[in-house]
């Protein structure tokens, strides 16, 4: 269906979008004037300015984005790439960041593709092309490519849930003291062997780190992990639940499954009730996120609490920082706490 | 600190980004032809074509965005504004969105704003701005500023979750339905007082539907609902969790409880355990959306499935088609199904 060209006001038709003519004809000025006005008001005296803004706030004006990014080179949006979207904790992060930069003004458009795409510099150039200030991407472990286009447009950046790089700044959490406290807790409770329901390894450092912190902590309280008892799995309730089963068809000798998430916790729960195990009496299972559910699974979870909507507010902050020209703030890592619940008691027997 | 505005390749510096006039001095033609090449390539010959591409790729020329949409008008982005993100089903709706369009060579844009500023009509200016091709929004009870601002840009748009608007396309499937096959299920089973945990009503048409095609069911079978048996409660766990302590406490002789989606349900779920009320033997309670996690609650939740991952396929392939210039496909309401697990059984007694 062609579009009507006509701008007479017809009935039912949509009214004609105010062009930047129509807002000069109404202020008195030229159409150079109101472009500058908007784009660099310190170049029109006051009068001027107060008359266009006027017009074009009474013609209900909205400024081509694309003409304006142009002229100001500031757009007041910021990019985030934040891949694996569903079934993880990165909403509630995200959330967190989208509210700390809209309380400053700021709008963030957000690509949230497919784990696969995560990395995928065509992302990220479609966020730098529509004309960004600012981007935020989650993890250390980018391709080149994305540390390179950032380079090149001068973008400040942060990398979330990241403990260091050499790229540029990180906000997260001490991986290892989040690992060391779950498996103190354990130890304390008498447990001397320990399954890991893992999340997968491959292409993931968030999961790496997790792993190492476990398996470290688990060396240094010289307890017992048999290469059986540890299983990766992609993240997820039906996941864990699978897993769980995996776990206990290996017949190891554990007394306490440490879950990398409570959504593999959570599914492992289920599977244990199912199968007539007394959690925590035969077993005891403990995870990392403190996520909203976890207090209210069958039994409430033990977790480490983790600082996922900090994570997202420092890293707006950090960012605001950099669009104001300051100094970024110091990004030390941010604390986390171990929640006791009833899914962890004595070892048995 | 001063960024170096020095073109000269200084090691640890980043790389300057090539510009438009390197392209052009490599392919040996004016600015103008690569800025036509790129934004009118039927102007040219083949061979400039060519030319002028493969300089831009070896010199690994991102085009400015911004200056781009201005020459074609096409920026192969589309925007979505769904709030409330966190804590609910839109993530998966967003993700499948997101996919469709992709696998068309769009890039989603999200704007995940809080709740209250979900209807903020400068949240779709600022994607409007940006120069976004087309616009996903959450409901049909957009404010009239927003379709006006759609019809003033002339940009397809489509209503997520949402059954009918005059409007404009709308995705989603028959609420009322949802709510009688639940009613009938629990009928069935010989439920004669039905208690509702119902999301707040207040600004939100969805709860508002939820709540009308579950009271016209209860009344179509005859059962009963006591007004003291509606608790009306904000989304979440340990909102469901505190909603079911409520609704108990107000001693009302219902046999079942239908809760607003499953977030709610597994926190009821929660309370009627530490309570020691047996489920289902004692008090049956169902649900709508069917989330990972239902089938893993204890006991497994009974649920009506809904369409949320088909929402958002069908919602990007009836964008795509309207960006096509195609008639867009009908949008028949998407079916429903009653997934029935052990959280429901016969009324006691």
């Amino acid at each position: 269906m062609p579009l009507p060209s006509s701008s007479a006001a017809v009935p039912g038709t949509p009214p004609r979008s105010a062009s930047l003519a129509d807002v000069a004809a109404l202020a008195g000025v030229s159409a150079g004037t109101v472009s500058r006005a908007l784009s660099r008001p310190d170049m029109l005296s006051e009068a001027t300015r107060t008359r266009v803004l006027a017009a074009a706030e009474r013609l209900g004006y909205v400024a081509n984005g694309a003409a304006r990014a142009l002229a100001m080179r500031r757009t007041f949006t910021v990019g985030a790439i934040v891949p694996r979207f569903g079934r993880s904790s990165f909403p509630t992060m995200v959330q967190a960041l989208e509210a700390t930069l809209a309380a400053a003004g700021y709008t963030l458009l957000l690509s949230a593709p497919e784990r696969e795409r995560g990395h995928d510099p065509a992302l990220l150039r479609a966020l730098l092309e529509r004309g960004v200030d600012a981007v935020a991407l989650l993890g250390a472990d980018q391709p080149p490519a994305m540390f390179a286009a950032l380079a090149a447009h001068r973008r400040p950046f942060v990398l979330l849930w990241a403990e260091h790089s050499a790229e540029g700044p990180c906000v997260g959490f001490d991986e290892a003291d989040a690992g060391a406290q779950l498996i103190a807790h354990l130890a304390g409770l008498g447990h001397r062997s320990i399954g890991i329901l893992s999340g997968s390894t491959v292409d993931n450092e968030r999961a790496q780190r997790r792993l190492r912190g476990l398996t470290a902590a688990i060396a240094r309280h010289g307890l017992q992990l048999h290469p059986a008892a540890v299983v990766e799995t992609e993240t997820g309730f039906a996941q864990g639940f699978a897993a769980m089963q995996a776990l206990r068809a290996r017949r190891t000798p554990v007394t306490a499954v440490v879950c990398a998430n409570d959504y593999l916790a959570a599914g492992a729960l289920s599977a244990l009730d199912q199968a007539g195990v007394a959690v925590p009496a035969q077993m005891s299972v403990a995870s990392f996120n403190d996520n909203d559910f976890s207090a209210f699974l069958h039994p409430p979870l033990t977790t480490v609490r983790l600082p996922i909507q900090e994570i997202g507010e420092q890293a707006g902050r950090l960012l605001l920082a950099s669009l104001r020209g300051d100094a970024p703030p110091g990004n030390p890592l941010l604390p986390v706490t171990l929640v006791v619940r009833a899914s962890t008691g004595p070892a048995p027997g």
